[in-house]
């Protein structure tokens, strides 16, 4: 049975099948190796991502001999909604977020003790371009996130990996050092663009590798062509 | 749990995670719905593909209660190769098609009664195209497909699939609509370009859609943003 990959998160999770997006892009990296799971969820936070992880992440799963290779863990860009603004609902205070970011990694470790655990920070924000697409009503002219309190939040979430002895990709810095990150990496100030999500994909492929489960590491389902004897194929599947 | 939706398959179903791809973007409308499984092998025909049938479709995934809603099964292209040429190993006659095609249905309807069975015929094949992209030598100077071999194997594949009572997307005839089809929809000659692959991708979908699990027919997996009161966001999350 081929290893799963569960991508764990918010809309920028549930968004990476889309053009050019870093999940699909890993599902293809991928290809006869490792299944991608998809489980985004638009505008979660870590405390009702916390509440939904027995649906998420069934028990029987492990039981049943799935094997759960790896877990990325992307949240904190619905946590840092600023409280007093429009999309405040959402905001989750930075230390009940790291509590909640311990509380979903250890579930995970508890359940799955070999999974590699993955967190990826927020990415940054440009403020300006979430005034001009805003996603609920704004009459304050505020924008409902800033780079700053993302920036809290990342550095949040590199703490507790560290802590937990899991990698973590620092995506709010990584992008930055990308010149015009602001709409070179983002769409709407916050969703990615087809850069940032390659930027992603790279990050998370690059950590895969160093976690022992990159593309060389994984071994391809069923014999590829090119190890098919042409002049007695069926050879090749006399096991199966 | 999700109900998944297997894509088996050889090459055209194995890249369908590339960029713009059926696959990809099948996973992207039925986000938060349903999971693509993808099972494409590449340089596969009917006869390998019934030779690992038992690996690509264990047995115990029913019994565990995971519910396969749809499989595709799209072979042919490697299957109408012609004998004399120089994939000639990767042929398997006419008849053997339909026959290999017939028992593919029928262990999956023994296996899952109720899971959707569509059949996807081969594209249409752009000879020209063949010659300039050869997959392996070809000393010939005639391509290793035709268009019209192509044709007879969509015809047995559609027959195949009124006589089994599922549906077919008869995707040879299907392409050939499309003005300058050969370059509009394929970039060698036969694997499919960012057009072909949306043609792939609506078909299948609107098959889907007649079978009763659309997009607008599949349940969404926990509460969407939109239906968390920003009041008393928790109580969405009450039954969890």
């Amino acid at each position: 049975m081929r290893p799963k990959i569960v991508l764990f998160g918010d809309s920028i999770t549930e968004d990476s099948f889309g053009d050019g997006g870093w999940g699909a892009s890993l599902a293809d990296l991928l290809r006869r190796k490792a299944d991608m799971v998809l489980r985004g969820y638009s505008g979660y936070n870590t405390r009702w991502a916390l509440k939904v992880m027995e649906r998420v992440f069934p028990a029987a799963a492990g039981d049943r001999g799935e094997y759960i290779s790896a877990v990325t863990v992307f949240f904190g860009a619905n946590d840092a909604c600023l409280p007093e603004r429009c999309s405040g609902f959402q905001h989750v205070p930075l230390l009940e977020y790291k509590e909640n970011l311990r509380s979903i990694v250890s579930f995970l470790k508890n359940r799955w003790p070999r999974t590699v655990i993955i967190l990826i920070t927020p990415p940054p924000i440009d403020e300006e371009a979430r005034l001009r697409y805003p996603y609920i009503e704004n009459t304050m002219g505020l924008p409902e996130r800033t780079n700053e309190a993302a920036g809290s939040y990342a550095k949040a979430c590199v703490a507790v990996a560290n802590e937990c002895q899991i990698s973590a990709i620092d995506l709010w810095s990584k992008m930055q050092q990308i010149p015009n990150w602001q709409t070179e990496c983002l769409w709407d100030g916050l969703h990615l663009s087809r850069v940032g999500n390659k930027v992603v994909f790279e990050e998370v492929t690059k950590t895969l590798k160093e976690e022992g489960i990159g593309a060389e590491d994984l071994v391809v389902d069923l014999p590829l062509i090119e190890n098919v004897d042409p002049k007695k194929p069926l050879r090749a599947f006399d096991e199966f």
